[in-house]
This record gives structure tokens, sequence and C-alpha cells, in this order.
């Protein structure tokens, strides 16, 4: 009867992670966070997927990334990139995994939550270091000093398990459990009715994916794929 | 020649953090939170210190963890506790210390720091889970792995200086690199102008630290002390 937080971006991992959240939690509450990302209608789908899920609860936090700068995702003057590129993409946003974790700790020990689930995985990863096998793990080692837990014996447990499966492995794995793709958006660029590029790093993988999990693809793209 | 962020709250500690970051760095960046937290002056005292210090750049963050609740320092429905408590008491702002360190991780990536210091310390720690050692050798860990730094060969230093020091330690340390005290906050209920409320924890070992260090103390408190 535990509860799970999910860090819920309304893009298609995390509606996956949700889904497997709810299979091993009674309750699972949903954070989202408004950091100045371009792609805000990922809001609009993370509170849509609340509904449709069914999900105990959804907060969205507004953080201040933006501020601090150095991210094509935050900050508007820089373009984001069309095709791959070597390295670490402009997209990169300092440290967000690490913020996004540190409060979903917070939320964790409020509300007395057994585990916080993410939905990064390893093998398309774009190059972020914060979505590598071993941050989850170095994360672990963080929170098992960092909170009341020691105390109070509250354990809280980082799942991540999409962390090794392929695009086309975790879309198989949703499908299965009923997660309604057509109502998530992982485009960088998407308009405000949650329309996708088509041409960006995450509409390509997300494309191929579909493809190569031989599930048809129910995202709206203006062009490409 | 290397930059260093500093957490700067305001407060006694982390204005003496400061003073010690100043002596090993060319350019000391100051990193403040507005939390929510009742003692908002800390964030008056935190500017005031920016110029007095020379600091390079004072940047504010406003973050939401009085949206979460689960504190007394940020949530306005409890108690400040005038005594000291057994275990943990319940000015302890859940993840504080992580979401704040998170902020810094990205502030250090972005501006190109080779170090970020905080003023914790674990002998005065009221018991905070995240102002102990273990604490900040797990985030050093995970810094290690959570940052471009993996590639850039950019790599980031956690100092805790004041982390075994007494408060009496602090205060000899922080006088003889010349700190001016009287323009550091470190009471929860502290006035617009600054005076300290001289009851509560804060203020009590506050106090008791200029005594033990034979040094004048030259808060301005309202009573007691």
């Amino acid at each position: 009867m535990s509860k799970a937080i999910v860090l819920l971006s309304g893009g298609l991992d995390s509606a996956t992670v949700a889904a497997i959240a709810q299979q091993r939690h009674s309750q699972v509450l949903a954070l989202s966070f408004r950091y100045g990302q371009r792609h805000s209608t990922e809001l609009l789908a993370a509170q849509r997927l609340t509904a449709r899920m069914n999900l105990a609860e959804h907060r969205v936090i507004d953080i201040d990334l933006g501020q601090l700068g150095g991210s094509s995702l935050t900050d508007h003057t820089l373009d984001v990139p069309e095709t791959r590129q070597d390295g670490i993409p402009n997209t990169y946003v300092p440290a967000r995994n690490t913020v996004f974790l540190s409060y979903a700790l917070a939320y964790a020990e409020v509300s007395g939550a057994a585990a916080i689930y993410l939905g990064i995985n390893a093998l398309d990863y774009s190059g972020y270091p914060d979505c590598r096998p071993e941050f989850v793990e170095a994360y672990q080692n963080l929170v098992n000093v960092a909170t009341r837990a020691t105390v109070t014996g509250q354990h809280i447990q980082i799942e991540a398990p999409l962390l090794n499966l392929t695009k086309a492995a975790i879309i198989q794995q949703g499908t299965e459990l009923g997660v309604d793709y057509g109502m998530t958006v992982s485009c960088y660029q998407a308009d405000d009715a949650g329309v996708a590029c088509g041409v960006c790093d995450s509409c390509r993988l997300r494309h191929e994916g579909f493809v190569q999990a031989g599930v048809e693809d129910p995202t709206p793209y203006r062009q490409g794929s």
C-alpha cells in the first residue's frame, strides 16, 4: 500500500514509468516542473495524463533554471539543433535531473513515499551525463544519507525502470500497460496544440522507436518522420 | 584564478565561508534562495554582505519548497520551537541542502566554477541529516558523475570548511578574516530590520558561540541572550 512519486514530464518515457509505478504502488503522485523550457506543451500533456491515468495528485513546481542559462532548452537565444551532434548537445540543461530529483526527494519525505520513479534511459540518452546508471546509483547513495529517513526509517528508493531499455522496448512495455501515447509530447518545439516538429532529435528517436516496436506512431507531426 | 560558488544565506556561517573562499579563489559568486522562509531578512543581509565583501555576483533564486510543506520554516501554521528538541526539529526543511546544492551545481557548470562552498557544520547541526559529513561525501560522489565535467574535464569540488568546527571556532576564524558579523542574521524570527528574537535555537547557539570565542557579540537581540 505504498506511495510513489513519479517525475512526469508529459513525454513518452515518463508516461510509461507512471504506468509501471501504478502496477507496484497503491498511490502515484506526479511531479512536473515549469523551468523555462520551450516545450511547455509537455505540461499540458502531464495534466491530461494525470487525469486519464487517475494519478493521486499532480504538483507543478516553478523552477528557475532558465535564469542560470547554458541550454538551448531554456535560453531562447540558442537554436535547438536539428541533427544529432557529437558529444553533449546544447539541449543539455545543466544539472537538470539533479535538481528535479532533489525536489522529488523533498516531496517524498513530506508525503511519506517509498520510491521515486524517473524515466531516464541510458541507451537513447543523447549524451546527457545525468541519464546514466552511474548517476542513478550515486543519487541513491545520496538519498540514503540525506533525509530524515536515517532517523525515521523511511527508505526512499530511486527507480529508473527504463534505464537499459531501447525506445522500442519502452513503447512495447507501455503499450501492454495501456499507455495512450497519443496524449504524450516529446518534441522540444511542439506547438500549443501538441503538434510535434518532426525533425528534432527527440522526434526522430521517438518515431524510430515506434517503427522498431512495430506499433503505429500516434504522434501528430508537422513535417518529416 | 579559479571561480567558486558560495551558498550565501546571509547568516554567520555562510559569511565566514565566503571569506574563506575569497582567500582561495579569484572570483566568488554568491547564490541565495528565497524559499518561503520566515527569516527573509537573511536575504537582505546576503545582499549587504555581497557588496561589503566585493563578491563578483549575487544571484537569488526563487524556489518552491514551501509548496511541499513539512517544516515550520516554510509552513507558517507550525510554530518555531524555542527550546532544543530531541531528534530532528520541525525547523528541518525536507531535502533543503540537497535542493540548494543542486542549483549550485547548475550554476557551477554554467559559470565554469571549480568549487561550491557551503557553511554546514556537523557539531552544531541541530539534528539535520543533510548537515553531516556523510552527506557532503555522498554529494561529491554524485557531482563526479552528474555533470558535463565527465566529458569536459571540469572538476567541481564540494567544500564544507566549517564541517567539523564549533561555532566558537567559526567565529574566531571569521573574525581573523575580517567578517563583519554585525551584518549577518541567523535568527529564524528576525524582524525586517535584522533584529534577532534572542530566544530561538539559532540565537542561543550563535550567542554561545561568541561567548565561547571570547568575541563581543554584535547581534541586536530583542530579548534573552
